[in-house]
């Protein structure tokens, strides 16, 4: 193996990168980049493109050919060790005849949970398992999260006064546009943004990343009573997948638009037609009645709240008929422009994460 | 293809990332990456890893099979036209039924030039030009000096006190730790990193990027005399491709150095050998000797000066016989930690880079 830990942190962050690359197209699985290197030289790269296809470690193997035997594989994810929609990685890491593999994290979905690392390691492979661990983690978490709980990994996105209170009508923009992008971003990281009927009504909103880097979530549209037609934007621009949930009876001939007919009285039915459909982590960007829905029920993992210094009269931003406490700790908190953005994650955690 | 400027500028991102990620292993190809994107989804993905491999173009079309018919593909560089080492892309993008091509900049080599985009234009695609054309330019410059000139492109590196002196003996370091690790990251950019035997004698250095970013580049040892031995770091660590040039009878059985016994008498001499080993970018870091020569010879594009806040009698920096005015402009200057960085261009243009 190559000499300097620093040169190792390299070549993984090049793997980081891919999977970055692909972040948002992947789901229910996801997304992992992997780089063979041999004599400090890159022979092959991959990343895991799409559910069903194949896995980062099969594609950089196949484009290193030969070159792969007697080198070193740096992959983001622990290889899985079980036959699913393909074979197992490993086994094709021990056919290549690679001989070091750098693991970023263990994989602490359960179907792998140390299997594939194990397997290597007795197959007489040097594994080190490690690097760049927080930045994987960071990106694995909401999948494992999901798998545990079997439904989406659920974040609220608020924009509110200091007082509390929602944009309603002529003061559409709360926050400062440095914020507002701030939040776009926050999509990028997740699969789906959910919205209810109220919030299309009022806004008529694109709920699309514009020019934030990723791939475009789905867009979900919460419509029980089926209030909505195809004059909103999100019902015609056909720019990204939309799926209009509604009670009601409707049908629709636009492109990119899926009509699911549903009960959908409750969040965790929501999100089990959304984890169904491979949905892995949803925003939940608004309005107030449908994110308070998912509070009280007790199926939000994080709280994302940008609060601006203006102080208004009007609709208050996160209600419930139940007091909540001590369900979230704030974990980050930081300026940006004017206003303050504050992260709350769930107090109750994963046992799939580490203290 | 889809909407949004900077949705496009997205994509054609990570095709720079990716021709980064491999910058330092293709000369004397340049590096390229590309990102083939249908319907908002990344189909597939490449870059080319060494002189005589695929093309990224042609990796990437491998990878996205049957998707890439009607897709978009973003490539760093105009795509070749001709037969080389392998056929045409402008065929391979054609045959595959790609529907528009996102070029960053056309390429200025005389083999292509123009010539790629014409095709793909005439065969009725789509092709738009110049999406992040500045951080292109940066990269494929060197290559297009070097076969302008048919030689490398030669930069010298000098870190000297505000008196003009360099280095020697106890003074090991004459600028900050900080100002050094940016000169070590320059090495990442260039192919070889050239100095005379007696940098070798005195310093005894690595010459290595240890942990900056980058692909280790070939060490380049001028020692017409043969004064060295296999007692040195660079001829005897096996850690990087070490040529030794000499004009005495040397061999070595050091894994990674080749002894290249010949005459070596004058700069182009030097840099004859190194283009037709396939270097395309060297980095001269010393000594004052060596580096004078180039400049003597008129052989110096680009001159990546550190100077510290000291003052120190002893060896002077850059030597010259005669006078050398008027051949280098100032292009940047920056302060790095307590010293300076001053980055000087030859004036003289070449004819492949606009005005």
């Amino acid at each position: 193996m190559l000499k300097g830990a620093k040169k190792m942190e390299i070549f993984m962050s090049y793997a980081m990168q891919l999977a970055h690359m692909l972040n948002g197209q992947t789901s229910p699985n996801p997304s992992v980049g992997c780089v063979i290197v041999k004599q400090g030289r890159i022979v092959g790269f991959g990343a895991h493109r799409y559910a069903g296809g194949p896995h980062a470690e099969v594609e950089a193997l196949l484009m290193a050919g030969e070159a792969a035997r007697g080198a070193d594989l740096y992959v983001t994810l622990e290889p899985c060790n079980h036959h699913g929609k393909t074979p197992p990685c490993t086994e094709a890491i021990l056919k290549a005849g690679i001989a070091g593999v750098f693991v970023a994290t263990e994989d602490r979905h359960a179907l792998v949970a140390g299997s594939g690392i194990t397997r290597l390691r007795e197959a007489g492979l040097d594994v080190q398992v490690g690097l760049l661990k927080d930045e994987a983690v960071a990106l694995y978490e909401p999948f494992w999260t999901a798998i545990e709980r079997k439904r989406p990994r659920v974040t609220v996105k608020v924009a509110q006064t200091m007082n509390g209170t929602v944009a309603t009508g002529e003061q559409r923009f709360i926050t400062s546009e440095v914020a507002r992008a701030d939040g776009r971003q926050l999509r990028g990281t997740h699969d789906a943004i959910l919205v209810g009927s109220d919030t299309v009504i009022v806004d008529d909103p694109a709920l699309t990343l514009r020019s934030s880097t990723g791939i475009e979530p789905v867009r979900v549209i919460v419509d029980r009573r089926g209030r909505l037609t195809e004059t909103f934007q999100v019902l015609n621009d056909g720019l990204n997948p939309t799926y209009w949930l509604t009670e009601q009876p409707r049908t629709t001939e636009r492109e990119n638009v899926t009509v699911f007919v549903g009960t959908y009285a409750t969040p965790d039915q929501i999100l089990e037609l959304l984890y169904e459909q491979g949905i892995r982590r949803v925003l939940i960007e608004g309005g107030p009645t449908i994110q308070s829905a998912f509070l009280e029920a007790d199926l939000v993992d994080m709280i994302e709240l940008y609060q601006a210094p203006s102080l208004f009269s009007g609709t208050k931003s996160l209600t419930t008929e139940q007091d909540i406490e001590d369900r979230f700790d704030l974990v980050k908190m930081n300026q940006i422009g004017p206003d303050v953005h504050l992260q709350y994650v769930r107090k109750e955690r994963m046992t799939c994460l580490p203290d």
